[in-house]
């Protein structure tokens, strides 16, 4: 990142010649630092208040360590998803510091707590016991982005007892991620409970006909419950980026 | 069809050389009867004890007339589905006396009042009120073929309270037919709910990723709940055939 | 509705032995109006805050009158979606009184300026002319459901100085409704201009490898941008449903 | 689970302020225990009859082991299904006592002979050899939970003489599963042969054209015969819990 | 087409100084004849034995004519497949002498009863009468190119007796053309009864997930009879000319 | 099978009182021998007069030998598809004397050189080198079956020089075989080369839209010329298998 | 458009203060005019020196003759494509002095013979007679964007000999435009007979397994010739338009 | 390769006998080496002015190496794609003096510094840091193949500013390769961007709805822009390659 361009800017701001939303809209227009392969946005969470998320399939650790090296030198803090444990042992040998969730295959280089920036709680639901990965990437991601979470999990529809012996706290959440295989009806059934946001994931849990997640997707799509939106096929991570966003409103 | 060969089977039985099983497995192996371009079945009834259905999309309104003349003149009730009202209205100005259900495109000779054959209750669900006519054709064949039928119509998963309200009318049911489009997820709630077989019929109602019927049809195939069996798209028909077999057991 | 019921809670709460929140509670418990073929939900503007909304597709026009009528009996306002011009003709015939929008395809009785709910701007872009009907539905709804609407019309990705010129609209929303067919790059694009949430509406625009709206689905759900959700394929109803929610956070 | 109320309700049936009937409704609406991550029902043999099934794949045999033994405490018999050999091992070394099924991938704790339940007998017919592991959960499935099952095993359809030979059997059954991959024929076939509910299970056998099972679903969903209705592909335990269902009426 | 060409070479052959087999072969290499928009082959009857076929779809009926006609003129035998009865109507008052098929869809100027050109008989079987109109296409087809034909039809596999007691027709053919919707099971199970070659026509007849003729083709494609070769869906014709091909070896 | 009913139909035979197609006839009626799992047709060489062919995916090296085995009892020639090396090595280590065609994964006991039963050539025509494989398996398999084969390898159409170069071979075959992948253009061009029957062969060859055949296979179906049949994606065995039908006729 | 900036703009051209290049650059940052519910970009032709072109689907007559006139008013030429003939006949009325050809379905305001802008000729090759009107838009199209223009016509793949013949048109053009329905394998066959780059346009041509043009598309994204590229089903236009930019080069 | 014929030729071109461009001509259509399994072809390069690509998926090393051997005794220059890292090390071992280049997988036999024979810049242009194989795929041949080459790399349309900071190259390219995967926009951004032709190469990048490429697939294929053509999935070197053609011309 230009460090001399943003102190030039910064003391302009301090000096009383740039206001501060002027230097704030400035930043958001400013360059970003290449590391090898790819440009690394370093004042991205100055800019969306959201640090750099990456998505570590595709990138071998030292692609990741060095991305986490050149952010955590600018003081950010970094969050890494799809991270395999294998991959995350490397990456934390390389760079020591952060934390891993194996579950949702998060890594994190942060606060254990980081301060909370939402207004209210994000419930995350989820149906079934093979959901739980996306259920606690989603999770974790909206733990990490400064939300208080609440999970309601092993919820499936063919058993709605299980179900409405939650609803107070469904009832008590600002935004809900519902995580579900399978035929993917338990949004449509959460959103006919509540009257807030629902952001339904569809997980590629289930064989045969639900074809990696298709069965789902296409249920979610075609919900009777007009307030759900949906995310791609076990995208727990957009779920909570988003959730996210809303939360803070 | 060989009413010589039924004749003598008949005097055999009347005789007493041959018993009663023996003269139902004969008469199972039986010939047909020649209508013009189809082979009409006239001792099904006898054989599976239930009428012959006919299938009418595809057959003129005089191919139906005929078929349907051959039949009455065997002494067998006869059912059409799928029958389009200026069809129904021309079979019946041809062959006088049956009885059509302009919402179910039911076409029926016979008894207003069939003789219930059926052991219990076949309760008839529907998820909205698009899937009207599939749930009508359901309950117009199953109360045809003998059975006691109980409709709990408009009870969308998106609206549990509704649903919940009928529980008693779903646990009365021997079994149960669900019938939902979008996004099918119906059939996995009352599932839930009962303890007794479900057939699911999802409906080509929706638009978009409901592509004409898929997104149910592969919800309610990859359905959590075990109870549940499938038919094809909009297949009302069908899934009153089988629950009237299985309400015979 | 069970007016007997509603009529002692109002009783009480007036009275004092039960205060307001206890009987919102506890009426959106309370059973519905039978409407023939349909359960009309007469308080569901009280539950939610938001009328009953009429999916008219499917629906003949004395049944859209007949909802509309109860409805309006129960002093509530209506809004019916997917009106055809010659459907809503009939409707206003029957009942007078409603305001029809031919572009969006909306019949909505209710006062012209619905008193604003929303605490912000919900921003409607599209990207093609022929993605008009369904922005036009998308904006009539959240302006009737009481938000603040602002439209970017005509705006595809491949003129993006056209975009660009608008970009002080997209950041002064609180929410963004992206209408978008053929290949749906818009709200990709959008979504890397703002930091608020971006619902994605797929339209059926296009023909051959679009896919009557797959295309835009697909390319919406694996959007490499992380604030966006997506509805069905042409959904510009369910997207302005969900943004109301959101808005009045 | 929630022992005490469970005592509570007893105690009252026995003296006789409640009466058998209303208990058993009781305490299909008490709540489940909670074993670290699944809600474990330990009273689902009480309320549906049917013992747990545990779906194995997705879960360590460590928990597969922990649900086991919570269920077994509350000595209710278990089975899990699709269970690799290498996981049955594992658990069976962690809690002895239980009986594995190579061919069906079937975990069984209870009786070798379990009490009879059903009414009839369940027909299992497969198509091919390579039909044969779905076949034998059906099979496995429906025994263990107490049906007479006479299986017709290797009968395709391009050798009717094969399937022909075995038509005593297939007409002496209360109900029928039948198991085909490929071009999922066999169904339409034995459909034809019986009067009984016939359960069809298309298998994800086959290569090119058969596309994992999809040849054979869409085959068996079009069937020309009505007596047919569809699980998904490979679920061999879904048609047999059906069955079991069918077969107890 | 080069008449001149064609007389010199036939000369060269009258005199000696070419044998039949050379001209023969010379004379699949000469050009053909251009008609408005299509060049027309007017001796491929010459090359391939089997006259010029018109696909009439896409085609006006004045375009049809005109082809007629030079074919006519170039004494050949003209066979237009899928004329609707209005444009075979127009055709036929521009250009007489043609005969029209209107269950078959075919038009034809030739000889009523062609000479019999193929070594054995071709049956065509079909499963159901909304098949009849591909299977009259083969048969119709199969005749005018100078085949012995045997029908048998309205045989589906759900009535084995009707497809058994025909099976002495089924073996006396060289060659067979099974026409099926739906679940498309007839060719394996003829293919198990004979062994001669199979060609199987899946059709478009069906609704839901036959998905307009692909649960018919895929059953085909993957079919367990290895004597089974497809052609496109509702492709009568295809199947009747390679049929014809087999029948003349 | 049925020993003792084969002895007295064939002294039956040798008496006189039964002629011999009476007596082949009937042997087709037999039933068959149980090799653990699966029905082994002993006498299918007799009835179709081609041996009993052994699918070797999802069966064991052991499962294979014992049905090898069985049939080397009763004298008869053995044919394995699709068997992989390692299982080839055990399977011939368990039963020796049969020979292993690597390339085409065919296992054969029987003569090195069959006798030709077939009339003419069976042509062997292939796109790729990639498509070697199921080449090599269609020329094994007919080779085998007792046909002459020609192969004409790596003769795609973007080289038309290539394929136009063994035209000769092309015209003498009586029957072709044509294997291509990617858009499975081949059978279209050679089709239009002669006037024999061509059976196309898609192959799983290509990446990306060629989806694992699904390309080939739709090009092959869709083909403009009229001559070409189609069998599965990969199915050089079937190929083979009715080409030599064709090619004793 | 801002007329006043222009002109400005261009003074300062005249007057040397800026130079051509950077006028030119200014330019295609210029805004746009707004015709009521599309912006018309006015200076479109000077930018990218190829005029607007009007997709008519979905646009009334109305709307398409207010933007040709406002085009027109700018001195442009305008192109409108997909026009039918009934909005082309009340287009002109509208705004007459345009040319509409309707094979190619293209309504054309502009002079009947463009000046030559393209370096060599574009070839425009076709497979069938039903393939026509595509070939028809790209060749109108090509042809008023100033290129010359040979088309080869009816040279489908089953007949070599047709397009062969052709081929020295084939090789002398400097880029060509393949159109093909059904299979699609001509641009794979002309792809292997030049050197210069294949724009390869599939059809909707075709019935049952061409479903809708999805075969020829994957045949031409899997073609084995190296120089073929693939745009949109149907999609002539876009062939011509990209043709065109190559001609340029 | 007929290197006589070849002598022959080139000592008439000498003698003057025959002039260039006849000889071209008549090499073009000479005959090809044999290499066990597949015909290579000596005078490509000479032919079409680009060497044989070897496509190394489904050959063995040994064979690769054998076709390089061959070419390069023919002095020609020789590339392999898509060769995994142990094979290229094998085939490096077996014939010495390859250049590998492990992220594009290209295997390349020529000078390092290929001499010019393009006209201008070809830019390639990709979404995100997983699309960089692709990409350096098309990069690596475009550079073997005698062509500037220009790339900017993970400028996707979700950070526009990242993009637009690169219009100068984008601009100055004579035409451009876009690769991306996930939806697929930045052809359609980058095809406004510039008035170049555009080749946009999906990628199998992304994971759900991505359906390994093909949302990507059909966003290009729907494109609003007009200049994109599209070639398969992760087809870099059929890009390179066209785009070669494109900028020799």
């Amino acid at each position: 990142m230009d460090r001399d361009r943003l102190r030039r800017l910064l003391e302009e701001v301090r000096g009383g010649s740039v206001d501060v939303d002027a230097a704030i809209e400035s930043m958001s227009e400013l360059p970003f630092a290449d590391v090898e392969g790819a440009r690394v946005d370093t004042h991205r969470a100055l800019r969306v208040g959201i640090p750099e998320v990456i998505y570590a399939p595709g990138k071998t650790p030292e692609q990741i360590a060095e991305i986490v090296r050149t952010l955590r030198r600018a003081e950010q803090d970094v969050l890494a998803t799809r991270v395999a444990p294998d991959v995350a042992e490397r990456v934390l040998t390389d760079v020591p510091g952060g934390d891993y969730d194996a579950l949702g295959r998060l890594l994190w280089y942060g606060p254990a707590e980081p301060a909370t920036l939402g207004n209210g709680i994000i419930a995350i639901v989820s149906a079934g016991t093979s959901d739980l990965p996306v259920a606690a990437e989603a999770a974790g991601v909206a733990q990490r982005l400064g939300n208080k979470v609440e999970s309601v999990l092993d919820v499936g529809v063919a058993g709605l007892h299980r179900l409405l012996a939650s609803s107070a706290v469904l009832r008590s959440a600002r935004v809900l991620i519902v995580v579900a295989g399978m035929e993917g009806a338990l949004p449509s059934v959460v959103g006919g409970l509540v009257d807030k946001p629902v952001i339904a994931v569809p997980t590629s849990v289930g064989y045969g006909a639900a074809f990696g997640g298709v069965a789902a997707l296409l249920g979610m799509l075609t919900s009777c419950a007009s307030n759900v939106t949906v995310v791609n096929i076990d995208n727990g991570f957009g779920a909570a980026y988003v959730a996210t966003l809303i939360n803070r409103l």
